[in-house]
């Protein structure tokens, strides 16, 4: 018997005709289907993929807790997510030991901040991986504002707002273009941010890029709280014949 | 009559079955088909969907003119450039105006750093634009080097290697993760930025990411010249449990 691949699957920002030809393939054959969403949720990923399913697909949904009980900065939550992504490993490197393939859905483009860099890391050695790359969800985002993010030799800069604000600041004033991911409830910060560093008029706030909440706003329009799926745009004003 | 759309499409890194299932139904159906290539070359867009195509499909080639004879930097290479593409504009508004649909096809995402974004900023208010986002040509590129590019507060810096040495340096010095792009004849300056930044032993370069010619090398083992596509990584380290 072969041992069974695990295929690490972008399937794009949400719309599911955004997902590559090979993404699609792969979904709709998958025997096994894993992924990741937060406890008593769907899951985003599995959301997108509903309706491509074979009838016998046996799926593996993985858990985050909630994560209220223990402070993300806590070391012991590390701890535990360390022990999560190990479990999860094993239990996909059982079922390619016993020659099955598993297809992993990842939003966007799996090796662009995604969970499955950390099941990837682990299956070294242990069960072979294929990585189908994706649209990510900047990409979404900026065919979503109907503006090119990037011209000539702009430079873009790719950015957390989970980063102190002085960095923020510092990074926004030395960029052409930018991207700002991971935004949640480090709004406030982030909208200082971009004030401080004198560039407020030319930001855009994306939420949920090609979803059916898709919406584009001006950052200073944008209200006080957003979606998880959420992207800071400013875009570049480089050479153009 | 209703007035046709023209649809920038995103073909993704090279891979024929890498662009979205959006792609491949419009390109598959399309009637007029518009490319940019260089003058006596088949063009590497085209030669994505090669065998997907209607029998009846009317192909518009947008030919860039052998450069030789004007330099890049020379202003009258801008005003060539500029009538270029208000021609190209020209000809697929005609069409728009009869009524047709127009597949435009571009490499990797039509929003980063795309040829179409020249049309798609002249074309409106003259016919309906509509852009479909493909896997970007870094996303091929972090995926063939097999390693995930950012993880958790990694700020990624794309930059071009058409920029000045020494501002090459202060980028590569200056952040976790990097993409350079637009390497050709480049490539000699930007080894030594990334030397001068200390960061030889960790940069790769990978050649016609998702293309039959794909190739991984680290930097210091590449050759002294590189093909039109080619990309520089440098992987972030970044926090992962
Ligand atoms: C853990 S990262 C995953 C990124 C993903 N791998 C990608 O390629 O886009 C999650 C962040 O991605 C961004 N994001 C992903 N898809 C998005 C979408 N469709 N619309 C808006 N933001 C999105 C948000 O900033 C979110 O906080
Ligand atoms: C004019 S830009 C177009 C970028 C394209 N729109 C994208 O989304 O990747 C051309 C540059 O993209 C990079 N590139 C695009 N596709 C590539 C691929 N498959 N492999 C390596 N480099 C690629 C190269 O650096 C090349 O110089």
């Amino acid at each position: 018997m072969t041992i069974g691949t695990i295929h690490g699957v972008g399937l794009g920002p949400g719309a599911a005709d955004l997902m590559s030809v090979r993404a699609d393939r792969l979904v709709r054959g998958a025997r096994h289907l894993a992924y990741f969403r937060k406890a008593g949720r769907p899951g985003h990923a599995r959301r997108i993929v509903e309706g491509l399913l074979r009838p016998d697909v046996v799926e593996f949904p993985m858990e985050y807790p909630v994560t209220t009980e223990i402070a993300v900065t806590d070391p012991a939550y590390n701890d535990w997510l360390s022990g999560f992504y190990a479990d999860c490993t094993r239990h996909l490197a059982i079922l390619a030991g016993q020659g099955e393939d598993v297809v992993v859905l990842c939003e966007g483009d799996p090796f662009f901040y995604g969970s499955f860099m950390h099941l990837h890391a682990r299956l070294r050695g242990i069960a072979p991986v294929a990585v189908v790359p994706g649209v990510t969800g900047m990409s979404g985002a900026w065919t979503a504002s109907d503006l090119p993010i990037t011209w000539g030799d702009d430079v873009l800069t790719i950015a957390t707002a989970t980063l102190p604000e002085e960095e923020l600041i510092r990074r926004i004033r030395d960029t052409d273009a930018l991207v700002v991911m991971k935004i949640g409830r480090h709004l406030p910060k982030l909208r200082r941010a971009v004030a401080a560093a004198g560039r407020e008029d030319t930001a855009w706030l994306v939420e949920q890029a090609a979803m059916p909440g898709q919406r584009v706003t001006r950052l200073i329009e944008a209200e006080a709280v957003v979606p998880y799926f959420s992207i800071l745009l400013i875009h570049g004003q480089g050479r153009r014949p």
